[in-house]
């Protein structure tokens, strides 16, 4: 893509067929555009097979030597940005080694023993994932802890619950948020679980078939920090499970964020001014300074789009592919690198605006006096001190609600004698539970959304998030 | 869909837009069709809260008995197939508890206390999820241990290994199907991942805020064998992750089954003609006797296309829904016992392939005749006795293949004085790793494919099976 | 599916595996659960043929005859639901032509000369996809003239336009609503291409190579209202672009209904109240009389899932098959039905829903009045009147928004002298521009906002409709 | 992306999260990374727009000719590669409008009278997607001229036609792969209805109301060649049809080369041996020489994973968007981007694997000689000499193809006398449709596999490719 940017569109398209054949297969074929990025599992997946290739005497110690220093040095060229890249050597794994070889010379040679390309990508590419994966739990664990100090502080604010954007029963607002928390417990929990199935080492299993060196797969697997070496070589190569789980996992998660960022998007229209964005994640407009966009939560709802393309992008390549390693395999990093990118940003974009938004308290609390929102309080009233069987409740509250609504008011403008007209024993009591602040205090059950209980959970979740 | 099947398509389509508001409320809305099948986990949901309500004292013990005695008369009416549906009782909740009031009267009405259509549906389609886990469970350790079976008795059974479709190095049948059995290892373990995180209660959640009746979820969730209760109830009622997780896992799963059958069709076309499946799993053609067209194969390779669907199609409706139940979510069912059935079947069918077809062992073996496949063992043993850098023995290896394809033979073809026309130290020991049946069993690296390492392998998943 | 319906999950699982090879070879095989619904297709494609193979003495008069009487008989029976189905005959090919042998006997065995069930079944799915695009046609139609009404009767009604979920510039309802009447023009116009594309008769293609009958393509063509025959016979049994195309246009079609369905949750809910939907789409809660979820809305909203999880189905079993006909393809027929289904029901539902709509003019207007949302028509009248390069001009409007905001007023708020301390230039005549009346009013541009535009807008879409 | 390629994935995962929010809103809202390769469909669009203000007197000639000029320096400054890009400057719109002041001073702000950027960005991408599509249709083309001439070269090369896989019939190469022909037609009559669709100028909706300057917005569409204006202002900024269409075009397209791509896998291995790819379109092994991995085929069979994946991602990012323009549609471009060169790529290897291939009509004919390859054609004389029904000339035919199959020969190896013992009536002319050349020969239906066919459907397709 990076060379065709500077290009017009014309050219982009008609050089492309005015090219040789060996220039279209060089473009289509080469991966060092998007591979670079795996320099550094690449050098350290190596430096664990040359150790491993001298302590089996595969390879002297003096050429396991200067492997290593060569390879370190290489490393160190990449990293300052001294490094040529060219599309002729395809990809990362010939690039290094092809400056090894200039470094070291012929002992570079020596560092492919018992080893080929198939294996290698695969420990690199699961190397990344991996580091992916943990950097992924940081970023969650930082939106959660945001989540759970936002939650602390307003669990005692009062907004409507809403069902079909409707409004249904009285929640606190920290409460809404902590039902954020849980979700994210759940992706941090898919990733731990999916680090622990990609954390073998395929490191080995050579082209497809194993190897006759007497290669030390445990001692590869323990430098690099695998738990055990993969247990079939075929399968070692021709997996990509790992990049489809990680990919699934982005792709619930980027749900959750999607309906959190809808739900802010929702929150700061003038229309429901339950909270406010500040400049930062907002932008504005010149000519309406009142304007502030939710650009930032728009994005946000929007990359699960590209997350779900690339889950869905990575089956169709694998689906169908005989064994072992096929060419089509090399469409699994691009979709990766992608979806991984825009995961880390949405978790970072969104960990800044819960961090950063203002809430409205009063807008919030006054959006639920209107709509008969208590109307299951008296229900469950009904049943609990009359012995009402609920649906029974169920049918008186609705009487009084469309009494209520005859004589334009809530329920709690409604006098006692209107309320026994429509059942006897209704008592004075019955108004003690009609507001909405005793309407929260009272759901106090497991996981409910009274004050007391959103401070426990909060307690409990801040333990959970280590 | 099924009154739809019995008209034509004009009166199908034009009887639609026929139609009145209400029917295509009724149409669009209704859930009964489909969500009937949730009967058991509904009445046995309902049971459990039924007797936590009894304990709890917040139902009295004769109305409890009644309601349970009532519920197990519901189910075996609908298991009798003496039970009405009804599109105006929309759900399969609405449908238990209209028949329970006929049945028992008045004190029916005292189930719904406490909880609500919302924790409900959530705790029966969880309840039904977790079944089909389990059994899928089941069905795939079938698989396996057929794999296994076949993977034993073809240990010694050389193929050529492919990488691109093209002969690579040999290896044994029994290896190549043990690859499989790691995929499936890994897809029940992401079952078992996702049961363990599924398994948190909903019900007590109620409408979306808890209750303020005094009750027991650890009772509830106990009874219905949940781990625990979930810790919000907003999350509680608008949580879908467990069927997304299913799906992801079926998903995956069937990418893996895809590649198999595309290889039980190459094998079994009459150009490769590694296998032959009987007509179990075949269908012939009434001209062609001998034509075997495999089917099952086909539609297992196929069907990964539908469930990939049924996960994008859930990942789609869920995307940027506000908290807490929006009844997009009524369309999470449907997609998900589509994509369950359809991973059902093909992980019968595959079971059933894999134990019914004949290997066609000379065929197999006499497809690695050709093609120079034991190149990578004479590079090896250049390295290995001769000591060059590995480079440099792939180097001499070219010029050695080169020289025996201008022969007309394959490398074993070569003499020696040939071969040292190219590299003077080669010795005669070099034709000892030439053959097929040398370089298999040279791969005793952990995972490969010699065929002491493949039953050493089966030993060890007949252990992990369980 | 429909008898798994009936038993419980445990059986359903559990049976899947007890069962033998052939009844999990019937089960992933046979396809006249869903198939059955092409029998008018099915028998309409039969006489076509039947009637060319007369006409050109290919089957004699006789028995062509006997046939046409047979396969009106069998289209008798099964419309009269007289028929039977059995999964051993697998389709409703077999099916058709097993009953028109019992019925004519030998001679039913003629019918299949020169064709096989490949081509038959490509033109008897084309025949249904094309009278599918014709429903939808029909309904779309019908949907846009429910919009266009609607758009008359509201051409003068202002409420806030949006980007961004932000009050923008104020626009009008009418001028809102035949946004969409472009959207379905478009998805419209796709139907038409698509169906002129489909529109080409595979039937005479036989298995995949022709016949050596002396047929007579063109006849057939005609008799079915192809436009002629498809020009090749390997890919008239391969291709399944049509409904490819088809679902294409539909989930591009659901992604306009997705938001005009999420406009009208948000307009229904009690934050915004732009319109009430009745009763018809609604559904209440047994508690809370005042509350009218929109269910219909929401699952219009939810099926653009459904139909791109199909879209994505069909394109991931197409993906990589050889030709020519393979069995994955029979995967095509569920997807497209099914989708099918969910694209007839959004229409019809969102049809109704627009002409059911009550439209809250008084709350919609309300919402105009602040957030400074002619503030765009004072720039442009500072650029039109005293001829300020537009960035100028926003800067001015920019600190004349931030002067209002200070004093607590809108932009018409302000006085002469104020707005003249910021722009000496300004004369009385600006606040001509800064009511919404008027800032609608002078949006005259061709497809502008302005109430007039409107209504040449709906007089043009009242003649493009047809 | 490009930035992060330069960093280690540590620093990378670990910067994001170090970044304040400043940071991360740039990050996740500038677009100038990918929509810079607009800048010459904008400065177009700017062009035409600045001569419409002109012609409209609602900017002097003389501001209009600065503002000409200098959009073309700014143009020649991109395309020389000395231009500058600034994330803080958001995307391109912004750039080109910036260094045009700095070039100009303040004439340059009137360019944006009477526009916003939501229809210049619509404007744009719409140009650079017209662009796009018309060069696929010039590579589609290109393909087409190269199958046709290598289907006339082939017109009587005879290789078995499969279905499942399987021997059906034999059928010529010629017509094997004007089936693709088939399917790359509509793909070209996709793309110019799309193109014929798309062609309606959105400039002049302004930020989405219109405007009240008195433009032409005729002489704007007539200046950028499209059909005309967009009929409605709110449509025109929040649509995004023109490239989810052809996103579905790709993908469709897409699907037809991934078919192509593994036959010329299936086609390229040993055990198929049909055709042979050169080294251009291949990729060697250092170690054996004779391996030609089919790269570029694997890659074109993969890429319609990428294709789909991006189609999917924006029917999600549209799925529920409100009108008018909100931020998630930015993530339009990267997918289009993407997918398009993707798609470019394709068919540009396709053409050149096409063109290079070497047929080995041996071995295709070779592949011929088994499986009773002329069954159908025997039962076709039944019918048609012994005027036997169809489906008893079936029945004798499998009597003698299981007669043959005992015997260990094919079907033209039988006797006279033993088709006798059969079927009486049989002649010795039966054995004139036996051999694979009578049998392609007499498929001289519209349409099929006969050399004399295949050659009319050559010419035909000749002018048809215009």
């Amino acid at each position: 893509m990076a060379s065709e940017e500077k290009t017009t569109a014309n050219s982009l398209w008609g050089g492309r067929f005015a090219v040789g054949p060996a220039e279209i297969m060089e473009k289509i074929n080469a991966s060092i555009d998007f591979d670079k990025i795996l320099y550094a599992q690449d050098i350290r997946g190596s430096k664990a097979h040359c150790r491993m290739l001298m302590a089996q005497n595969i390879i002297s110690a003096k050429d396991g030597e200067q492997i290593l220093t060569g390879l370190d040095q290489v490393k160190a060229e990449i990293e300052a940005g001294n490094f040529t890249y060219d599309a002729k050597l395809e990809d990362i794994h010939m690039h290094v080694e092809s400056r090894l070889t200039e470094i070291i010379g012929e002992a570079a040679g020596r560092l492919h023993t018992a080893r080929s390309r198939n294996d290698q990508v695969a420990t690199d590419f699961k190397l990344w994932v991996r580091d992916a994966m943990d950097q992924m739990d940081l970023a969650l664990k930082a939106l959660q802890t945001t989540l759970v100090a936002k939650a602390e502080k307003n669990a005692d604010v009062i907004l409507p619950g809403f069902t079909h954007l409707q409004s249904a029963q009285p929640v606190t607002f920290g409460h809404h948020l902590l039902a954020y928390f849980e979700m994210f417990t759940r992706d941090r929990d898919r990733l731990r679980d999916a680090r622990g199935r990609l954390n073998e080492c395929p490191l080995g299993a050579a082209a497809l078939a194993g190897t006759s060196f007497p290669i030390d797969r445990f001692l590869v697997a323990d430098d690099l920090k695998f738990r055990k070496p993969t247990a079939n070589s075929l399968d070692s190569v021709s997996d990509r499970d790992f990049a489809l789980e990680f990919l699934s996992i982005a792709a619930i998660c980027a749900t959750h964020v999607s309906r959190l960022a809808e739900e802010i998007v929702l929150w700061s229209s003038a229309q429901f001014n339950f909270i406010a964005l500040s400049d930062k994640f907002t932008t504005g407009s010149s000519i309406m300074p009142q304007k502030r966009n939710p650009d930032a939560a728009e994005l946000c709802r929007a990359k699960v789009g590209r997350i779900i393309g690339a889950l869905n992008s990575l089956l169709v390549v694998m689906k169908g592919l005989p064994l072992a390693y096929s060419k089509d395999m090399q469409e699994d990093k691009e979709a990766t690198f992608d979806a991984a990118n825009a995961f880390a940003l949405i978790i970072a974009a969104m960990t800044g605006m819960i961090d950063d938004m203002t809430v409205n308290e009063d807008s919030m609390t006054a959006s639920t006096q209107n709509g008969f929102i208590t109307a299951t309080d008296l229900a469950d009233w009904l049943v609990r001190v009359l012995n009402m069987p609920f649906r029974r409740a169920h049918h008186v509250t609705g009487t009084l609600v469309a009494l209520a609504e005859d004589k334009g008011c809530d329920l709690d403008g409604l006098t006692l004698a209107e309320m026994q007209g429509v059942e006897p024993e209704i008592t004075q009591d019955v108004f003690t539970v009609l507001t909405v602040e005793s309407s929260v205090a009272s759901r106090t059950s497991f996981g409910g959304t009274a004050p007391d209980q959103v401070r426990a959970q909060v307690k409990a979740a801040q333990k959970r998030i280590e």
